[in-house]
């Protein structure tokens, strides 16, 4: 929607080169994490497998399994270039993957949502009964995952998978109350999308025998960039089309979620905000209104302003890393993950 | 509903004392079991713990709970008659009732239960996501108290959580099929009601430093004794009252779930039988009809023979035990337990 300089064109398509090298970098291990996933699937009752394999199918960039395999190798491939990634790595990734699974499962039946990723969702294609227990299959397998490793990982997967639900819960509250300040937008999406994030790279130092300081640091960097990915979550929400989106653009005008750009835009304190948001329910034409104003607004660049702070801090987090203790190749995929995320929005 | 004889009320009384025994015997352990699910249940999002502390207000007998701590005490008793109740138990017996209870929730939303225990079920107090989520919440947090302890807990409890979906997914597909055979209703409520039970005795067994054996003895106890209730709740929903089962009677026939009445029912070839299940939707007349029509029919004695059987196989696994390894008390207490059970059907 948003028109686009030749310049700006060229940017994303460079950029876009230096994400892909980030997928290439972790390209064996999103392998082993895909088929650690792929058997975690099977189970007496058909559909439970036939749910998980459907939303498996839809795609996904795996950015959380991803994340968590390229932050073993920073450390990894400086101790060793051939080390291979240990197993316990490849689990705890399969693990997050199907939290994150379970998740979207459990949000669409929720959010009542027709389609996702462009397809039926697992909620209209397979009944809500089915859908739910699927969501709860996938959990449970995701915590066999993790429970065989170690304390540490145990703890971390609880902590996170309590701040998942928390964070919805805790979405949806605002949602209806409208009393949304940004800190209590932050507090929400720190639980609701960067925790699964900081788990991954948690994990991915831990099982690189990294100790806890260094740990926590490469938590930080996960837990910050995915606030940043919400956030340019947010922002596609009112830019992009549908073919991108996977979805319909303007949702979360339309469901009135407590979205970065909606705090932003209710607090300007702008009639047309207040008017927009007192109503229980918009027509599609009010919430398009809504949309084209927006898009022409100072909202949108005040929101990606806070993003791109966001993105900057995560990646302090790595390049404050001891030089001699990374690869940095790795390192350099890394910080173009969260470029290529950023730009994406601008 | 039954009209019953003085001499059955007064079996039936002395029953209820036996097993009241049991539940003397467990006290000092459900009491630290209540205590730690409920140091469980604090959340940052309000919602969560005031709808997990609804839910265990609402009461239940604390079954499976108590038949770990009575598992653990058959054997510690013996051991050292004063001996404390080791707390990986009493962690792992408020994670089973954990699970217990998230699969509550859940239920209630797939069968749309607006009542549980005679009050409002969750789901219809305080809607579909936040009973959702919280669901979700307890089941996080009962694999974060069991993922501390060994890897035999930890292995059990995803057995038991994954065999507790596939019984629930399987009943639902069942019951739009009606291809129902007696050993497929077994595999049912041995994953959706047994396999919870028998890992609570079985943890016992553990936690008291049973050996493989005995645990898998005292699995095949708690495994036998669940589906026997199972069978006595199916039974009740026939022949007991709305006030002692906290919801009106008569729904697994109006539902068609399949239980073991419904199944026993279908496969004695009545065309009764064959029209009624043969409708989508059956009046309420039509389902008090058959209700009646089941109280004098054959079908409940039959049901009856097959639980009273169920319930002789699982305090087989309790008298063979060496005698000299375990607490007769403590024995006749489960053997009166579940006895009780099976009597309360009769």
């Amino acid at each position: 929607m948003l028109p686009e300089s030749a310049q700006r064109q060229e940017e994303l398509g460079l950029l876009q080169e230096s994400a892909k090298s980030a997928f290439l970098a972790g390209a064996d291990g999103l392998q082993l994490v895909e088929k650690q996933i792929r058997a975690s699937l099977g189970s007496d009752a058909a559909v439970l497998t036939e749910i998980s394999q459907y939303l498996l199918g839809l795609g996904g960039k795996r950015i959380r399994p991803l994340l968590a395999v390229l932050a073993a190798r920073l450390f990894l491939t400086k101790k060793s270039p051939s080390a291979e990634l240990p197993s316990a790595l490849i689990e705890a990734a399969a693990g997050i993957e199907l939290i994150h699974m379970a998740t979207l499962l459990h949000d669409d039946i929720i959010d009542k949502s027709p389609t996702r990723r462009s397809k039926p969702s697992a909620y209209v294609k397979f009944g809500l009964a089915e859908t739910l227990l699927t969501g709860d299959f996938l959990l449970v397998k995701a915590f066999g995952l993790c429970a065989k490793l170690d304390r540490y990982i145990i703890e971390q997967t609880e902590n996170a998978c309590i701040a998942l639900t928390e964070g919805e819960v805790l979405e949806g509250t605002l949602a209806n109350g409208r009393d949304l300040s940004l800190d209590s937008y932050l507090d929400i999406i720190g639980k609701k999308t960067a925790s699964l994030f900081g788990l991954a790279t948690a994990v991915g130092a831990h099982c690189a025998q990294e100790d806890l300081a260094v740990r926590s640091q490469l938590f930080e960097f996960g837990y910050s960039a995915g606030r940043a990915f919400q956030m340019v979550d947010d922002i596609l929400d009112i830019t992009a089309d549908a073919d991108l989106l996977g979805k319909p653009s303007g949702t979360d005008l339309r469901q009135g979620t407590p979205s970065l750009i909606n705090i932003l835009w209710l607090q300007s304190g702008e009639s047309f905000a207040e008017e927009f948001f007192a109503r229980t329910e918009n027509t599609p034409e009010e919430c398009l209104r809504a949309q084209e104003h927006l898009l022409n607004s100072d909202i949108l660049g005040v929101a990606r302003d806070i993003a791109k702070k966001e993105a900057e801090h995560a990646k302090k987090q790595l390049t404050s890393l001891a030089p001699e203790s990374i690869d940095s190749e790795i390192q350099g995929a890394l910080l173009a993950l969260v470029d290529y995320t950023i730009h994406r929005a601008l």
